[in-house]
C-alpha cells in the first residue's frame, strides 16, 4: 500500500481535497494512507518556535535545520525506503513520469515549507528532493502537497479501475488532448463537428490527433518542441 | 475585494487548504470571497446527470455543454468583469505574472472540470480561458483551483502585510532563489557558509546571486535560457 506521510505546520489542511472523491474513496477503502505530522511538535522552547532570521539578512523566516532534521528523522528512519520530498519553487518541475513512478514505488515523504524557505542544510543532510509544481508562488507547500498526492493516487492500482485517460495517452505522446465533444448534438445553434458522428473511426483518430497537433504547436511551443523524436519523425515522413 | 467562484461537483472540497493560515485568515478577514456552485444543481433529469459518453467514441465521460452554460450563466452573468477560468491539463501554464494580473482584477470564475473533458462548445461559448497549473493529470480540476487562488491571495492587499518576499522576487528575475541558512550556525557539524555570517553586504548580495544562476543554470536550463535580456546582457558585460 502506498504510504504518505505529509510534514507540515498546518496538518488540518489534510487530507482536505484528498478525503473527497476519487482520492477520499481510495483513502478510505485503505488503497493508500495518509498521516500527517505536525513540524511543530519537534521544537524544543515554550513558545515553540520552528523558524528564524536568514543568516547574511533579508527578508521572511527560515525553517530551521534542527527541528525539521527531528521531525523527518521521527516521519522516516533509515531504513525508510520512501523519497523524501520537499515542495518548494526551486524544485524540479513535476511531470506526470515523476508522478508514475512516485505511484509505482512505497510511498512518499513530503516536507511542506513555510515561510521564505527552509535551511539548506537539512535539505542535503536527509537528502530531500525538491519538487516544484509550477512557476509560481504558493503561501506553503501544502496546496502543492495535495496536488502530488491527487495526482499520484489516480494511479494506484484499484483506484481508477481499468478506466483508460485520454489525457494521459495524450501527455505521453507529449502533446495536448483534442477537445471533446458529447450530446446535445446542437449547443446555441453550434453543432458537433460532422467527423465525429461520422461513424468513421479512421478519420475520427486522424482528426483527433490533427487537433493534438495544432493545439500543442499553438498552446505549448515548448512541448512540441520536446515530443519523443519517435514522433517528430513519424510527421516528418511522408505519406505513402 | 476579491470575489472567487468556484464551480464544482465537489464543493465540499472548498475552501479545503484555503481555510487555514494565510489564505483562512483573510477570508474570516473579509479580505476575499469564496463562493462554490454545485455545477449537478443545473442538471435538468432526476438522475442529475451532467455529463454523456464523447461523441466520436473513447473513454471516459465529457461534461454536457448546456448544463455547465446554465451554471456559468448563474455564477457570472453577461456584464461580470471577472476572468472565467476552466482549470485544465491543456491550458496555458500558470505563471506568476498571471497570477499577479489575477490578483489585480475583481476575482475569478474557476470552472473545474472532471471525468475526460468539458464540451468544447461551452469553453468557446462563454470564453473560458483554459489555465495548467503543470504538466501532470489530476483527478479533476479542484485541487488545481486550490493552488490558483492560493497564489492569488497571498497577492492580494493586507493578506501578507509588508512582508516582502525573495522567492516572488527571484521569480521576477526568472531565476531560482538561493540556498538559505538559519540559526543553529552549527548542524550535525555542517556550519553556515562563512560569507553569510562575514556582515559584508556586498559580498552577501553576490554569493547569493551567484548561487541562484548556479542553481538556475543547473537545473532550469529552460528559465536560464529565457530570462530577460538585459539580466542576460549584465552577466554578458565584461567586468569593469
Amino acid at each position: 500500500m502506498f504510504r504518505a506521510t505529509v510534514l507540515t505546520l498546518y496538518p488540518e489542511m489534510f487530507p482536505g481535497a484528498l478525503g473527497h472523491s476519487l482520492a477520499g474513496r481510495a483513502l478510505s477503502d485503505g488503497l493508500w494512507s495518509l498521516q500527517t505530522i505536525q513540524i511543530r511538535d519537534f521544537s524544543t522552547d515554550r513558545h515553540r518556535t520552528v523558524d528564524d532570521t536568514p543568516a547574511g539578512g533579508g527578508a521572511g523566516m527560515v525553517l530551521r535545520a534542527d527541528i525539521l532534521a527531528r521531525a523527518i528523522d521521527h516521519a522516516s528512519p533509515a531504513n525508510d525506503r520512501r523519497p523524501r520530498l520537499l515542495m518548494s519553487p526551486r524544485g524540479t518541475p513535476l511531470t506526470q513520469a515523476r508522478v508514475r513512478s512516485l505511484a509505482e514505488g512505497p510511498g512518499a515523504v513530503v516536507v511542506c515549507g513555510r515561510f521564505e524557505g527552509v535551511d539548506q542544510r537539512v535539505i542535503d543532510a536527509r537528502g530531500l528532493e525538491e519538487v516544484s509544481i509550477g512557476d509560481y508562488i504558493l503561501s506553503g507547500g501544502e496546496p502543492a502537497a495535495l496536488v502530488l498526492l491527487d495526482a499520484v493516487v489516480r494511479l494506484l492500482p484499484g483506484v481508477m479501475g481499468n478506466q483508460a485517460s485520454g489525457s494521459e495517452e495524450s501527455f505521453e505522446t507529449g502533446l495536448l488532448e483534442h477537445p471533446h465533444y458529447t450530446r446535445p448534438t446542437q449547443f446555441e445553434g453550434s453543432p458537433i463537428p460532422e467527423v465525429l458522428v461520422s461513424g468513421n473511426h479512421a478519420k475520427i483518430a486522424a482528426w483527433r490527433r490533427q487537433e493534438s497537433e495544432r493545439l500543442t504547436a499553438t498552446r505549448r511551443p515548448d512541448l512540441w518542441a520536446a515530443r519523443p523524436l519517435d514522433a517528430q519523425a513519424k510527421k516528418r515522413a511522408p505519406k505513402a
